[in-house]
C-alpha cells in the first residue's frame, strides 16, 4: 500500500466511523431527534455497525485500522507494519475524527441547536416537535467524548485497557486479511460484532473508548465548535481513553505474540 | 441482463423492499398491530432486513439497485451501467415502490381503519384490541413517506446527501457482484447491516430517505388511497427526499473514482 | 435423502424450531420469567434464531424445510422434490410441531402453573417472584398459535399469503443447497434474517404464522395438555393459518417457475 | 494440538466468555452503570456476542470448546477428541472462567461499590451519577452465576437439559472445523446466534446456564470475592446448572451418533 492510499482510506474510514458512531449518540441524546432514548442497545448496535461500515468501505485501500492501538498492536506484532507507517495511520485516523465529529454536527444541525437553546427554529413541525420533547437541555460532550459515571482513574484505565485487549486480540487472531497487516472483508463483520459485545459487557463505567482517536479527535472539534451552552471538553479526563487503549494494544500484542503467533 | 429481466427484478424487488419496509412503520404506528411502539431499533432493523430480504430475492434478475441513487452512481462510475439501462431501472423502482406501499395498505388494511376512524371493525377481539389501544389516531403519512422533525431545508438536504454517500460509496468498495454491475447475495448482507447503521446513526433528523423511489413511490400512492382522513401528503417536502439522494449518489461516484478506482 | 432421513430430519427440526419459538412467546407472556415483558423485537428475533437453530440442525438429514408450505413450493417448482416425497415432510412436521409445543410446556411448567393459577408453587425465591409480578394471569394460546388483532378473514388470509409469498420466494431464489431441493447453511441464516423481516413487518395484524405446522401442531396441544384456565383453542380461526400459508407457496412458486426458473 | 495449547486456549477463551458475560449482567444490573436496566435483549446478545468473541479469539488454540458439556459431548461423539484431553479441556474451562469473574470485579470496582454500599466514591459526578439512581442495592450474584425464578428442581434441571441438547445438537451438527474436534470460524457465528436464541426462548425459567464452568467458576469467585453485603453464594442449587448441562452434552452426542453420524 502506498503512503497516500493508508492516509486517504484511514481519513475516509475513521471520518465514517466517527460520523455514524457520534450521529448515533447525537440520535439517542438530542430533542428532535426521531431516535431519542432509544437506549443502550441502539447505541451499542449503532457503534458496531459503524465499525462495519468504516471498516468494509476503507479496508481496499488502507487495511481499516481505523484506531491508534489497532495501529500499534500491528506494529507490534511479529512480521506485521514497518514503524514508519505508523505516524501516517495515526495522523488519517486522527483528522478523520475530526471530520466525522464535525459531519454529525451538520447532520444534526438543529438538533443541536433545538436542544441546547430556547431559540425558535423554522416554521410549526419544528416547533411541535420540540415542544413535545419533555426533557431539558443538557450537556451534549457525550455526543462527541467519552466519560466515567464514576471518576476512579485506575479502575477508568483498567476498563479501557480491558475492552482493548479483548478487541485487538479478536482483530489480530481472526480480523485480519490474508498479508496479515489490515483488516478485510470477514473482519469486518467479525470486528463489528466484537465492538457490539464490548460495548454491551464493558461500556458501563467509561462509555468504551477503546480507540484513542475515536476519542481524542471529537473532543478537539468538541471544543471548537460554536456551541451555544455547550459546557467544558472535560480535559482532565482526555488521557485515560489515549493512554488506555494503547497499553491495551501492546499488551494484546504481547499476548499474541506469546501465544498465538 | 436484458431489459425485461432488470424492469421486473426491480419492480419485484421495490415492492418487496417497500412492502417490509413501509409495514414495519405501519407495525409499530397503527392502533392495533401487535407490534405497536416497539421503538426506533424495530423501524432501524425493519429497514434493513427488508432491503436484505429484496436483493437477496431480486439480485439474480437485476443485480438489485432497488434504488435510483444507486443506478445513478453505477452508471457514473468507471465501467459501470450504460446510460440507456438508467431508465429502465428507475421506471421499475418507482413502479415496484407503489406496489409495495399499496400491499402495505392491503396487509394493515383493517389497522389503518381502526387508527384513522371511530368506526367499529368486526367482532369481540377486534373491539377490544381497539379500545386497549390509548391513543388517538394521528395522521399517517409516516407510513408511506419521510419528513423532517425540523424543517430547515439546508440541513434536511445535508442529511440525506450524507447517508447516501455512505450507502454509496460501501455498495461501491464492498458491495458488488463479480461484474461491478449489481449486488451480490454478500452484498445484501452487508447493504443491509450498512442501511441498519445510517438508521440508528443519521435517521433521527429526517427519517433517511436516502432513496427516491422509496420516497417518491409511496407518497404518489398516499395521495392516491381512500384512506378516511388521512391527512396532506406534503408535496412540498417532497424535492428533498429526491434531490439529496441523487446529488449523494453522485459524490459517491466521484470519490469512489477518484479515490478507489 | 432416504424417506427415514427426511421423516427424522423433518421432526427434529421442527421441534426444535416450535421448542425456541413457542419457547420465547412463553418467555415474554408468562409470569415469574425473566424475560417477561421483553417486547416486539425480543419475540421476532426469538423466531427468527428458532429458524437459524433449526434449520442447520435438521439441514444434512432433510434439507430443513420445517413447513409445508415450503413443501408445497418446492413440489411446485420446475425440477423440485417428488410428489411422493410431500406427507413424509408433512408427517414429519406436524409431528415434530406438536413436541416442541410439548417440550415448552415441560420448560415453563412451574411459570404456565403460576400464570394461570393462584396455587403456591415452592419456597420462598418462587413466591416472591410471582408476587413481583403486577399483571393477573391471561389466555396462553398466543404461546401456542397465532390470532388476529382485528378479526377480518379475508384481510387475515392476505396478510399470511403475502408473509408467505415473501418467505417463500426468498428461499426459492436464494435459500437452497446445492441440489435445489432443500435448504443448506447458508440459506439458515438467509431464512432466518427473512424471517425477523417478516416479524417486524407483517407481524402486526396475525402474529405471522405463514407456516401450517407452525400453528395446527401447537394448537392440537394447547387442546390436549392439562392446563387449567387455559381457555378456548380458537379453531374458528384454525383455518385460516393453514390455508393462507399454502396459498402463498403456492403464489411463490408460480412467480418463481415464470420469473426466475 | 498439544496439551499446552488446550489448556491455554480454553483458558483465555473461558476467560473471555465470563469476562463479557457476567459484564452484560452487570452493566444492565448495577448502579451508575450506564447501561443498567438496558432490558433482557442486551442480556442475551451480550452473552451471545460473548461466545462470537471468545470463540473467534480461542479457536486457532484449542478449537473452543470453553463448555465442559460441548467437551463431554465430543469425547462421546463418533471419531471424536480423545478422553485424556478431557481433564485439560475441563481445568482449562474452570480457571479461566474464575479468571474472568474476578476481571468483571476489576472493570466494575466502582459500580459493585455504589450499588452495594453508602459510601461515597470519589468526586461530584460519581455522587451525582449514583443519587441519578432511584433503586436501592441489590444483591450482585446473578452477575457471577444462574438461578430459578421458581425453585422447582426437576423442572430447573429438565429446562438446562433442554437448553443444552440444543446447544451441542447445533454445534455438532453445523459448528465443529474441519477435523471435527472443536469449532471454527464460522462456527463461533452460527454458535453465538444458536446461544442467542436459547437465551431468547429457553433463559426464563433459570437463567440459562448451559455450561458447567460458566455456573461453577463465577460461583465460586463469588464466594471468595471481599464484596461488602454480598449475600450468599446459593449452593444449594449449584449443582443443578453443572448436571443437567453435562446431562443435555450426553443426549445431544447420543442424538447425534444414531441419528446424524
Amino acid at each position: 500500500m502506498s503512503s497516500s492510499d493508508i492516509f486517504i482510506g484511514e481519513t475516509i474510514g475513521t471520518a465514517i466511523l466517527i460520523l455514524l458512531g457520534g450521529g448515533v449518540c447525537a440520535a439517542v441524546t438530542l430533542k428532535a431527534s426521531k431516535a431519542r432514548n432509544a437506549g443502550w442497545l441502539a447505541i451499542t448496535f449503532g457503534w458496531g455497525f459503524a465499525v462495519l461500515t468504516a471498516v468494509y468501505t476503507s479496508a481496499p485501500l488502507s487495511g481499516a485500522h481505523l484506531n491508534p492501538a489497532v495501529t500499534l498492536a500491528l506494529a507490534l506484532k511479529k512480521d506485521g507494519i514497518p514503524w514508519s507507517d505508523v505516524p501516517i495511520y495515526w495522523g488519517g485516523q486522527l483528522l478523520g475524527a475530526m471530520i466525522g465529529a464535525a459531519l454529525v454536527w451538520v447532520a444534526y444541525y438543529g438538533q443541536f441547536l433545538a436542544h441546547l437553546t430556547d431559540k425558535e427554529i423554522v416554521g410549526t413541525p419544528a416547533k411541535k416537535a420540540v415542544e413535545a420533547q419533555e426533557k431539558g437541555a443538557g450537556p451534549v460532550l457525550g455526543i462527541f467524548s467519552t466519560g466515567p459515571e464514576i471518576r476512579v482513574p485506575w479502575q477508568n484505565i483498567a476498563t479501557e485497557v480491558i475492552g482493548t485487549v479483548v478487541l485487538v486480540l479478536a482483530v489480530l487472531t481472526q480480523g485480519l486479511n490474508g498479508d496479515g497487516k489490515g483488516l478485510g472483508t470477514l473482519g469486518a463483520l467479525i470486528t463489528a460484532l466484537v465492538v457490539v459485545s464490548i460495548g454491551l459487557s464493558l461500556g458501563g463505567p467509561t462509555g468504551y473508548a477503546i480507540n484513542p482517536a475515536r476519542d481524542l479527535g471529537p473532543r478537539i472539534v468538541h471544543a471548537l465548535l460554536p456551541l451555544p451552552n455547550k459546557g467544558g471538553s472535560d480535559w482532565g479526563y482526555a488521557w485515560i481513553p489515549v493512554a488506555g487503549p494503547l497499553i491495551g494494544g501492546a499488551i494484546a500484542a504481547g499476548i499474541y505474540n506469546v501465544a498465538f503467533a
